[in-house]
C-alpha cells in the first residue's frame, strides 16, 4: 500500500485527536473574537491547503456573516502592496508551515494591523513563530506528497474557527465527524473496483457547489499529481457559463452532490450532462435515485449538507489513490514534485 | 470572417468610446469615495466577466491599498447568508446585466448596507437598475457567444475605478490604452500562422501571474468554449504545488509574460518546462531573448506592466478565433451555450 492509502486510512483517528487537543482552545478563541469584532477575514494558503482555505471561505461567510478574501499572495510579495487590514482576522493554512509566501504575507499582515492565526501541522514551523495564535492539526507526520488527512485536519480546525466565530457550528455535531470519516472509509472496496473503469481517463471536469466546491478543487488537485490526469474543477454554475461547451460524448465529469441547497441544481446539470452523453460520476450521500447518473459512491452515512465537506472528500482521495495504483504511479512521490514547494 | 473576431478588431474604438464617455464619471466618483472611505470592495460576476473581476481584485488591491473580495455568490443565492457590508463598495459586473444570481448578489448586499455600482454593456439592464449607480461600457452589442470587446472594456473601467479610489493609475497612462490595443491588433496575421500548429492540440495550460492572473483565465475560459480545448489556468506559483505533475513530454503551456515583478518567476518556470521538453507558447512585449521559449508572440509596444492586462489578451482572443477556424468551429455558437446565461 502506499502511504498515501495509509494517511487515507488514518484520518478518522487524526481528526479525533486534533479536534480533541483544540477544542478548548477553539472555545478560549470565542471569548476573545467576540471582544476584537473582526470586519474581515482574510485567507492565505497554496497548494491543498489553498483548498481548504476555500472551503474556509464559505463556511465562515455563511456561519459568521463576516466577508471573508481570499488572499492573492502576490499582491504582497511580489507588488508589496500595503493594504488596510485594521479589525482583520488573518488565517494562514500550511501543513509544513515553511511555505515561503505565506509566512511572509503573514508577516506583512501582521505589520498591517491585522490579527494572524496559522493552521499547521508544525508547532516549531516558521508558520507557528509568525502568528499571534496557532491551531495545531495532529495528523501526524505525512509522508506521502500528495496530501490527505492534513486537508480534512485543516477543514476540521477551520469548522472549530466558524464554532468561535459564531453560533451555527456546533461541538456536538464536530464530535460526529471522526465517526463519519470512518463510514466514508467503508467505501474503499468499492471505490477500488470502479476505478478500473477510469484505467484510460486522461482527462475530466469535476464539479460541486457551495461547501464542497473546494473538495471539487481538491479532488482535481489530486487527480493532477497522482494520475497525471488532466482535470478541471469548476462550480456548478460557472461551468455552464462557458466550460459545459467542452463536452462531448465520453467525457467524464465527477460531481460532489450533497444532499441540500446545491442538491437540485445539480441533479439538473446532470440531466444536462446525460443529453450530451457525457460520462458522470456521482459522490453522495443523498438517499434519492440518480438515473441521469452514470455511476455513483453512495456515503453509508446520514449528513447534514454543512459537515458533509469531510466525510465527501474521501472517496475522492481514494479514487485518486487507486487509479494512479492501476495506473502504475506512485501516487506518494508524483513527478516533478517536493514535499515542500517554496514559492514567492 | 466571425462575429468574435469582428468584435476582437473593434477593441480600439470600443476602448476610446467608453473612456471618453466615463472620465468625468469617475472623477465624479474619486470625490464620493473620498468621502465614504471604503474599507473593503466585493466583486461579483460570472463566465469572462468573473474573469474580469479577477483582474480588478490585484488592480484594486496593488493601487489602492483597499482589501478586495471575490464574491461567492452562492453564500447570498443558495445559502442566504446575510453579511455585515457597512462602509463595503460591492462592484457588480455583467454583460448583459441580466445574470439573475449576479443581481439578486446586488440587490441582496445593498439591503445589507453596501454601496452597489454596477459594471455592465447595457444600460437598461437589470443590473444597471439593481446598483447605485453603474459605469457604462460602450463596447457597442455583442453579437458572439464569446465575448472579447465586452471584457477589455470592462478591464478598462476597472482601471478608471482604481484612478477613482487611489494614486496610481492616471488619465494620462489610460488615454494609451486604445493605441496599444490596435498595436496589438497588428500581431493578428502572426497569430493567424501559428495557430496551424495547434490544429490538434485538445488539452494545455495556461499560466500568469498577478495582474495577468485574470488573462489566463480568459484566453482558457475562450480554449474551452471555442475551441473545445481542455484548458487548465494557473498561477504560475499554484502550478508549482501539485499540477506541473502533468506535464510532460509535448504538453503545451501557454504563458502571459510581460515585463516587470512577474517576468523573472516566470522565465525561471519557462526553463523548467524546457527541461520536461514541454511546448511553450509565450506572450510578451518583454525585449529580452527566451531560448526555452518554444514560441513567442511579441507585442510591438513598449507597455509598463501595470497597464499590460488588456493588450496582452488581444493575441489570446485572436489565437482563439482563428484556432477554433481552423478546427472547423463556429466561435460564435459554441455548442450548448446560450448568449445570457442564467444561474441562481
Amino acid at each position: 500500500m502506499s502511504f498515501m492509502m495509509d494517511e487515507i486510512m488514518e484520518q478518522p483517528e487524526a481528526l479525533g485527536r486534533t479536534l480533541e487537543a483544540e477544542l478548548n482552545h477553539a472555545r478560549a478563541f470565542r471569548a476573545f473574537a467576540e471582544k476584537q469584532d473582526f470586519r474581515l477575514i482574510v485567507l492565505v494558503a497554496r497548494g491543498t491547503s489553498d483548498n481548504a482555505a476555500l472551503f474556509g471561505r464559505y463556511l465562515l461567510e455563511v456561519t459568521t456573516g463576516i466577508p471573508v478574501s481570499l488572499c492573492a499572495p502576490s499582491v504582497h510579495t511580489i507588488y508589496h502592496a500595503r493594504l488596510r487590514l485594521r479589525d482583520t482576522l488573518v488565517v494562514g493554512i500550511s501543513q509544513s508551515g515553511e511555505g515561503s509566501d505565506i509566512n511572509i504575507v503573514l508577516e506583512s499582515a501582521r505589520r498591517q494591523g491585522a490579527y494572524t492565526l496559522g493552521i499547521t501541522n508544525e508547532a516549531r514551523s516558521g508558520l507557528a513563530r509568525a502568528v499571534h495564535e496557532v491551531f495545531l492539526a495532529r495528523a501526524g507526520k505525512q509522508r506521502s506528497v500528495a496530501a490527505t488527512k492534513t486537508y480534512t485536519t485543516q477543514l476540521l480546525l477551520l469548522y472549530l474557527l466558524a464554532s468561535a466565530l459564531g453560533p451555527e457550528i456546533t461541538v456536538r455535531e464536530l464530535s460526529e465527524i471522526p465517526k463519519r470519516a470512518a463510514a466514508a472509509l467503508k467505501l474503499a472496496s468499492e471505490v477500488k473496483e470502479l476505478v478500473e473503469r477510469y484505467r484510460y481517463m486522461r482527462q475530466c471536469v469535476v464539479v460541486a457547489r457551495g461547501l464542497n466546491y473546494a473538495n471539487a478543487f481538491e479532488l482535481a488537485l489530486k487527480l493532477m499529481e497522482t494520475c497525471y490526469v488532466v482535470a478541471e474543477r469548476f462550480s456548478s454554475a460557472d461551468f455552464l457559463h462557458g466550460p459545459i461547451a467542452m463536452i462531448e460524448r465520453d467525457f467524464p465529469v465527477l460531481a460532489f452532490m450533497p444532499p441540500g441547497r446545491t442538491f437540485s441544481g445539480l441533479r439538473k446539470l446532470l440531466e444536462r450532462l446525460k443529453g450530451l452523453n457525457a460520462e458522470t460520476l456521482v459522490i453522495t450521500s443523498e438517499g434519492v435515485r440518480l438515473p441521469a447518473a452514470t455511476r455513483a459512491l453512495r456515503l453509508p452515512v446520514d449528513l447534514p449538507e454543512i459537515y458533509t465537506s469531510i466525510p465527501y472528500i474521501i472517496p475522492g482521495q481514494i479514487f485518486a489513490a487507486c487509479l494512479a495504483s492501476i495506473k502504475g504511479l506512485d501516487a506518494d512521490k508524483p513527478r516533478s514534485l517536493q514535499m515542500v514547494t517554496k514559492t514567492v
